[in-house]
């Protein structure tokens, strides 16, 4: 059994990563951290839970994470440098949800988190936990950067897209859509019901925190520097992330070669479901830790959908497929809900 | 393993059936059914389930039942009859989530489904799946009628109260409040985002189908005829049942004599939790198959509250704990997400 | 012209009354106050009033109301008291949405408001504004106490059958649905949309703050004092109050007898309309002032249904047509979006 | 009086009509009609509007039509051809709120409406009803072609930038989200709220009927031909058109240069608002007859974004737009809540 700890246990990505690991057959939950949330029992701080698990919750201390196999680090970007600093002296490896070992460049951290980055010296050792595409640094990493929700929906699409020289990199038009569980559980005015139900805004165009992340990843893994806008927008669901992505295609591509560069790309990753002729849908991966990927060509100009559960795929179920690929499991374990391979093949009377 | 069938594989309850069954370590999926969507592909039909089943929709015959152990029946009410009665003569054993047979007064069911019954042989034969209050029963059964969703709401929280001769019986007022997965799949104008959205109507009130099931059950488990009114209401979600029950009680109790109650009536319960001083809220038991039951008593008037997922306990997840009766597994496998009971004492360091 | 002033312009009570009053042809909007909202215009705090209104929102300031005719108080519960003594010693009139001045009781007051009552004096000279049930004494009131969204929802039906002895007083059970922008603009967790989104809750069973005032006009206008419990629940909607009531009918009564006397009883009274045999939906008096209301008897226990929108006929709309009846104007100016009343019989050919 | 009929009165644009109407000073309903909505009073059909209009809803018939100064056609397009042509043979001035006359060219007609164009004698005497664009046209029109309610949001933006030849036109991204109501009230499967609550999905990409609009009028208005690619989604709210256009800037040109551009391009037009530095929200516009735009430039791509009410700037509320045009009223008769033009200068003590 892996023995796990996660500090934050109090929030969205908290607790979808307890959901998920309280029906993982090779983990055990062993020490829950939170900060106002701590000295309660978790199941009192998230009745969902009732029946479930009864563990309390506790104030961090360096005792506390000795015995644990694996750290997991579920608070808002800027917290996480302190725990993962003493985690990585003791030797016990680390999945960080947060943005703050996602970027190595300490000053675009500075500008677009407005924190200073202050583990500087760990930010080349953590590896970029994007499970597709980081497969084998991954499964040896110390530290896991779990990637960005929204970074999660636009780099899966387009790496396989930007290694191929199917698309123009003069300008690619990036418009995304989250609901509202990405924002987490702080409490701000902008986020109340009332101001949200009914409406959809964008924010933080050319500004959020993903953008050097996608930049980043885009050229590590696509091997390209493109110039794309982004911008993210809220919509008034619970959990969720659309992205639309359009650009020019370089050549005379057509759909099919598209579908099938993405399918064959993907074809060792159980949790990338290429969708077509039909289009991705939201409630098609809510609940779930897949990412259904779709494209259409019209005109020379390429229109790619990709949606994700911000929770799930975006976040707790990532870092479980992460943490499987770190302790040599099966990515599936635990986070894909069919344990029966034998439904995967046409069955026929 | 156990061979099972769904009829309806492609409604909301049959999606049920099938995402909780994909998971359920001793079943396998044998048989779809379907009858618009016979021919289809299963994730065809259910977007959600590419890559975890590629199962066909047959047309229903009986050949394909033959190696069967368990038909589930995912139909609309009125149209179960004719293949609860073809398993029946071939000894298979029916769990039916629709209302078929949880009536065993013909006329009954004729004046609030406005269907004739056309199996009244099998009426008395079928067991009612209130799991809960009827396991020996269900243990044995080869019909078993799951019970309807509001029905379970309510009929879980009043049973011990009228057992006890806690509450007064000339008079008890049901307000339940349903999300929209309850009306099933049928496309009707009334049921259409624009309309739903929004707002919030009464519907049925003295002519819902579940009154008659109430009225059976409640005295039948709970050995007692009250005079209930139950108004049904549509609410703008998409899963969950909220109801609010309030009466007189009878004699000098107060909350924690009937808190107590509940919680001894359930202490062999998994999926009943006793919620207090807090109230339920349908977002602790959404996805779950849990029943959360609280109260409060002022003025001599007792509140009941209690909250399911309607597609889980009220359908899917109350048929598969059904199951598992059945076929002498442990209740809650497959459908309690937890698959350690550790954690269901407080720890410790 | 009638000049007013609103204290609270940054609310959402405040935001309707100022959008309900741009219309209205014998009004102008003289003076907005505000706390931290002061300084800035209106229409950066409510952008929805960009190109209608640019108002600066004003510090409160005794000078600053010399000239008022009317000042409206739309502020949480507590906070109204000094700005009603000071427009009463300077004879202006004031309609309060809160609820400071809806009872006389100063006991009452603190328990459920959980504040001092720190104007008692003023406490009966109050009038309370329930614009269909006292019509005359709001006329001349200095001080108009609007009625609570859920009060007015429960008063309008229950008055006529109270005073008709139509229903029994030994229990009377209340359950109130609400949408969020009932709790106003206040930031808590559990107002979040992730929070309300999805689900439902019921609270304060017992303890809200309307059930002294409920108490004391029932007794006032239907002379009665039934005993009677009421649970609020919080909906995922923004607007709109759904009120189910059920009780016992004291003698053979029938609906039509019923929905007779509703008819009668407010048939001089344009904003309320009964609805039979449909049934009230909040979509049908949302963004009016209408209170819509329907009654069905089944088993001699009679349910009864009302709708109204919390922000119009629950707070800025019922303070406007108090405004109205106080002013001599018709009581629809500028609340009944149409002008025109021939189309208020059946036009044929 | 401009005495007006309305076809496809029990749909949602004749509901708002209707509504709009009510309350417009210089307008009669004089004519309702309807297909299985005939022989039903509208309240009957609309419960919204009982208490304020009681008129029949009639079988079309000339006879009835003879006395109109104009008829508003409100219905699903493919069906306004015999109702366009018997109105223009009479001299009855049409605003037709569908899109059977908003293309000249008959074969893309069909290719994107999927119907046969049955009166190209009149398509093009039809005017459209941009009113911001193409005023003078309108006034005298004999037949108004209705904008759609995309190519409303998207034409306003994009025009004045074009004529400026501030963007690229080799391609520019458009991604537009709406609410249901959009969709009009036909029952579909993909309509029903449990298929569209919390979700979102992209439909129709480089197939949608508004494509084609949208590039006549970028040509007429804007005089320029730009490759643009459309990509229309569905979500899970009522009301609301958000469009989020990226393309790169030709030229060096800043924020302020655009928006003060915009500023002056529409500074006569009472419902189009500059929103800067902030950004478009649906909730601002919801309920009014406003257009929102913003922008911002990051890299050398300008990021547009604009939102409408679909059923009002989108729909009803420009069609009396153009009506007031062509009766040569003020043009924000009746639809802009705001009677007194005094707020809309600051005011100071």
């Amino acid at each position: 059994m892996i023995k796990t700890g996660i500090i934050g246990a109090a929030g969205y990505s908290g607790l979808e990563l307890i959901k998920l690991l309280l029906d993982h057959p090779e983990v055990e939950i062993t020490r829950l951290f939170g900060f106002n949330s701590a000295g309660n029992r978790i199941d009192d701080v998230h009745p969902l839970l009732r029946g479930l698990i009864t563990n309390e919750i506790h104030v961090y201390d360096e005792k506390l994470i000795a015995e644990l196999d694996l750290l997991f680090i579920a608070l808002p970007s800027g917290n996480a440098f302190p725990f993962v600093i003493d985690a990585y002296e003791k030797g016990i490896r680390v999945i960080d949800l947060g943005g703050d070992f996602r970027l190595n460049n300490i000053n675009d951290y500075k500008t677009y988190y407005k924190h200073e980055h202050t583990a500087p010296g760990l930010a080349n050792i953590a590896v970029y936990g994007l499970s597709e595409l980081n497969e084998q640094e991954i499964k040896n990493a110390a530290i896991v950067a779990n990637p960005g929700c929204y970074s999660t929906s636009i780099l899966l699409p387009l790496v396989p897209l930007l290694k191929e020289n199917i698309i123009t990199k003069d300008f690619i038009s990036i418009v995304s859509y989250s609901g509202t569980s990405g924002a987490g559980k702080s409490v701000t005015e902008n986020m109340m019901f009332s101001e949200v139900n009914e409406s959809v805004r964008a924010y933080k165009i050319g500004k959020h925190q993903h953008i050097p992340e996608i930049t980043r990843y885009l050229l590590k893994f696509g091997g390209s520097d493109p110039n794309f806008s982004f911008v993210p927008h809220l919509l008034p669901i619970t959990r969720g992330i659309y992205t639309t992505i359009q650009t020019k295609v370089n050549k005379s591509v057509n759909e099919n070669l598209c579908i099938n560069l993405f399918t064959e790309y993907y074809s060792d990753s159980p949790f990338v479901r290429i969708v077509h002729p039909d289009i991705p849908e939201i409630k098609n991966v809510s609940g779930t830790n897949f990412c259904d990927i779709g494209c259409t060509i019209n005109n020379g100009i390429i229109t790619i959908i990709s949606t994700i559960d911000n929770l799930i795929k975006g976040a707790a179920g990532q870092a479980i497929q992460n943490m499987n690929i770190m302790f040599r499991l099966e990515q599936t374990e635990g986070i894909l809900k069919c344990s029966k391979k034998q439904y995967l093949k046409v069955q026929s009377i």
